[in-house]
């Protein structure tokens, strides 16, 4: 499994901004990101707290695909093409994008 | 769905102390971790790469719990405070401990 985790920072403007940035990533941001081919999963989490200390991320984005031939077909891809557009005009520069390999070799094996 | 993602910084040193830190990460933390009450869910992933910028994250963690209830007696529990000692141990000040509540009501509909 390949993961693409998008972590978002909150806009400057306080509860109002955050939740016109909510809104435009719903409307016109995840739509485009729902029809990348070879999307396996998508989840989308709100960040409520940061424990032991502070953060400026408001928004999680997990995107898993088979393998990373699968998501690089993903972002080659028009829909995500689109979805990158939308995020730099609904979010500009307020978006930290990982690629993510599972590394279950470091887990204990009952969890594997 | 209440997620605790913990988002770990690479240490110095580089790859001989990225592989000390993974060794003590797999033994010590992750089988502490693996034996927290009320985990649903535990995956670890490497970070192998920031698209477009570049990142001091070197891993992460995703463990689920049912709802933030069942996350608090997780942290609670004898477990996961000797986790976090071994954390602080092994990677002092390096991990961002982050609470996610599921945002479904931005998802399309069909993906909810």
């Amino acid at each position: 499994m390949t993961t693409l985790l998008a972590l978002h920072r909150r806009p400057d403007g306080g509860p109002e901004a955050l939740k016109t940035f909510e809104r435009a990533y719903a409307d016109q941001h995840l739509p485009l990101i729902a029809q990348t081919p070879g999307l396996e999963g998508l989840r989308v989490e709100r960040v409520t707290e940061a424990l032991g200390g502070g953060t400026d991320l408001c928004l999680v984005a997990t995107m898993d695909f088979a393998d990373r031939a699968a998501l690089d077909a993903g972002l080659a891809s028009d829909a995500m093409r689109a979805a990158g557009r939308s995020l730099r005009q609904i979010a500009p520069g307020r978006a930290t994008l990982l690629v993510l390999e599972d590394a279950d070799d470091l887990l204990p094996e009952a969890r594997r």
